[in-house]
């Protein structure tokens, strides 16, 4: 007998953050968080319609297609939303050796020392 | 011959977001992210004197020190910033069962499927 799967109709709230959710881009794979950025109601649908990942971008203030200049898109393999569908996590496959603009695999990569200095991460 | 390590002295960039950064908790042994809240300059010193996360609650407008009433705090492991330092990851040890106060071990709970319901992750 098949399990019963509990379903709801959901959206993200974008109205919290005046119009934006943050989206957490994780290797669908490796469990890497690559990087931390934002969408609004366009981005996600894009995301959605197109199965790779679009940004707003704060600074140009309009759509970011991540990848879309430099070819390092990020395919979606599943998205989630958080208890109050104001964080929206995207798990993804990452073309190209890079997510973060300046190289390296991920975005997050200052590492907080014991003595407050931050060790900078390559690769 | 030991390897030079690169450092560097940064801070969280807190204007971007009006006095707050968006910080991710990951499990540090599993890899699963078990939530996204924000920190305020103070909720961040406080995470690392410490060594157990605090946030800013947005909601409640003040800090929050995760799991204190619960017991379900969350040790710091590794801190990250990422490549423009406006936001934050953290390592964590989740103690307890649950980051969620659904009771669910993570926040990211709702997964969306293919025909745009979201399926109620349990456990």
């Amino acid at each position: 007998m098949a399990e019963k799967i509990k379903t709801l109709s959901l959206t993200p709230n974008f109205d919290k953050g005046s119009g934006l959710v943050p989206a957490v881009a994780q290797d669908a794979f490796t469990g890497e968080i690559l990087m931390l950025a934002y969408m609004n109601k366009e981005a996600f649908q894009k995301t959605i319609e197109t199965g790779q990942v679009h940004y707003y971008s704060r600074s140009r203030q309009e759509l970011w297609h991540k990848g879309g200049g430099s070819g390092n898109v990020q395919i979606v393999k599943e998205i989630y939303l958080d208890c109050d569908w104001d964080a929206v996590l995207v798990k993804i496959e990452q073309v190209g050796a890079a997510a973060c603009h300046t190289g390296r695999r991920s975005c997050f990569h200052f590492k907080r020392l014991k003595d407050g200095q931050y060790e900078v991460l390559e690769g």
